[in-house]
């Protein structure tokens, strides 16, 4: 399928393999992140429309929650404390909340990669530069799909494939006017060393 | 013991109970937060000094570590993937970097309290607005000495006493020219439910 009109339109919209974008979702629509493939990370950030200082915090999420994986029912807050957006639906269970997107520092000090990709954070910083984001304001990225191993005793961390296959997905509600930003991730590890599109719709 | 001299000389200060500080931290130097009484969290933060939108990010710094719990030999990467303090002793291995500096948001969603503490977030907020960096500004901190348990199958987290004993410390080099935000950590749970001073040491 193809991209069905703007980014931010009413409908369902493909991102190609190792690409992002951003666009603006009104207070009360949800948005919901599909795997058309399976095996497919998408890296979502969040900013408050009329004030884009505040943005989804994972120090504060994760410390209200008292959880590291998150799923329906849950609440994703901003550095202000303000419910941003809340997980409505998720067929998958799994996702990450701890590691910022993936960038060419990723692939060089990770990979040791001498001509690394942009990564997701080099694709939302172009797409959210249109709405004057610009990359330092980047955060940590609600990780959709990611499936990290964290070893409780060792803290050991350990990015394996993730637990989505093909058709599954997650819905977020707005709570508030925001602009989206939103990746198929282009990190090897992360998505069982194959890059695919990621799925999303505007309803 | 009082407050020897500016927050930021060299020397040894203490920062009172539920209180803290921000000073300016040279390239070269070393910062030795230090548990005068054992179990009280101190909250760490640090920001590029010549250009403020440079500071210490978790998310990388988790990342690039592959494991959640920071130790002795470890760096503090900030949000640019650029190594801005490297952690060069540590006399207890247990410390925090998955939370955000508590507030009176915090304490109002956690411990349901209506007249809450402004907590570490505002103390460090006061701090640092002398230095030109605002609330928005201030990322997850390294919690010194602050222990969360974490469950690797189900993801919930608990908090738990600081594993410090009196005297225990912790000393960080500064690899960049930098501006230190530091408290004597305001949440009741985190440290054993006893406010005490943290004294720290820069040489």
């Amino acid at each position: 399928m193809g991209q069905h009109g703007q980014p931010g339109s009413v409908g369902r919209h493909e991102i190609p393999p190792r690409s992002g974008v951003a666009f603006t979702l009104d207070r009360g629509r949800r948005l919901t992140v599909i795997d058309p493939q399976g095996e497919q990370v998408a890296d979502l950030v969040a900013f408050r429309r009329d004030d884009i200082d505040e943005v989804i915090s994972s120090g504060r999420t994760l410390d209200y929650a008292g959880r590291l994986f998150l799923t329906a029912g849950d609440p994703l807050y901003s550095n202000r404390s303000t419910v941003l957006l809340r997980i409505v639906e998720d067929t998958v269970g799994r996702h990450d909340f701890l590691l910022t997107p993936c960038s060419a520092d990723t692939f060089r000090i990770l990979y040791d990669d001498p001509h690394p990709h942009r990564g997701c954070f080099g694709n939302l910083a172009e797409a959210l530069a249109a709405f004057g984001i610009g990359p330092d304001r980047i955060p940590v990225a609600f990780n959709v799909f990611m499936n990290v191993a964290v070893d409780g005793t060792t803290g050991t961390l350990r990015v394996d494939p993730p637990l989505s296959r093909a058709g599954d997905r997650v819905t977020f509600a707005a709570e508030t006017d925001l602009i989206i930003g939103l990746t198929a991730c282009s990190a090897p590890q992360s998505n069982n060393f194959a890059f695919k599109p990621i799925h999303y719709v505007i309803e």
